[in-house]
């Protein structure tokens, strides 16, 4: 299973919740696990509140304050911090399944990271 | 699976090993990778030395300082750094079970990450 | 499944990708989900870049000067900001198995974190 994000800036949180159960209702999922797998070294996926909008602008602005965009790095594409951000965040994450639905928290989404945007970008999913 | 945690102070890491290690036993699993999960947006679950104790209070010391409890934050719940943190240390881990016993290295333990407290948590648990 | 890392550096990068590989080929392993777990406090596993080695200096140099070697920690054996790390970039990572083969990203590998080396350390593969 594989879907598409498309991002819009820089850095992003894009609630991907209802495309992973999307997914899983196409491909006839009921119970186990899920993994959620970004495939990307310059993005994450992570989970978190997705009531208030704020939460996710927040969280970016304080991974930006503290991973700084520039500062004498090494690698020369201008995205380091992207990277950095990834490693932190990471690149998967787990939920379990239950009758077809997310088991996830009351208050609990799962955001796609965009750290090195825009671009386009895949989401893996796979089963167990 | 699934068992409480109730933390008593705003963050705290709380040694679950045991409670993760007695579900386990009760539910008479034997042998798979065990997922614990926070379905909480202001917690979270990592492992690590659960010998000398102030190996916690410096975890705390520096999450609590590389991420401010008050900075010009969106979010008017006055929680945006447990949001943060929550991002950054992650809502599972995975641990392998043999025999019914977590597989853990010789210093590590299983710790509850309350960023929002004090409160009463839940831990869920899930074998595959 | 298990291999051994040495380290060379207080902290380290080390790519284990084509390690995790080996193990997978000698075990026969075809199809599933690969755990690539640390039984280490003060070391961690993550996923990112191996095509520009600079980007695991960037990494370094700014976990390093996020989470301070030294500062007023209360653990005595002068590791904190190790367990620290090891607590931020986590002890296992996911990767999808098809055909024999890692599912990892067109630029991704798989990055033992020396945290306290340099050392001996061990790495364990658990397949479902």
């Amino acid at each position: 299973m594989e879907f598409k994000v498309k991002s819009g800036s820089r850095t992003q949180l894009i609630d991907i919740t209802s495309d992973v159960q999307a997914a899983l209702r196409e491909a006839g999922v009921r119970d186990g696990l899920c993994m959620i797998y970004v495939p990307h070294t310059t993005a994450a996926v992570t989970i978190n509140e997705n009531a208030d909008p704020t939460v996710k602008s927040d969280i970016l602005k304080i991974l930006n304050q503290v991973i700084p965009f520039e500062a004498n790095y090494g690698h020369m594409e201008g995205n380091s911090a992207a990277h950095i951000k990834s490693t932190l965040v990471g690149a998967s994450e787990l939920v379990a399944v239950r009758n077809g639905k997310l088991q996830l928290g009351t208050w609990q989404g799962i955001f796609f990271c965009e750290f090195d945007g825009p671009r386009r970008r895949r989401v893996h999913l796979h089963m167990r």
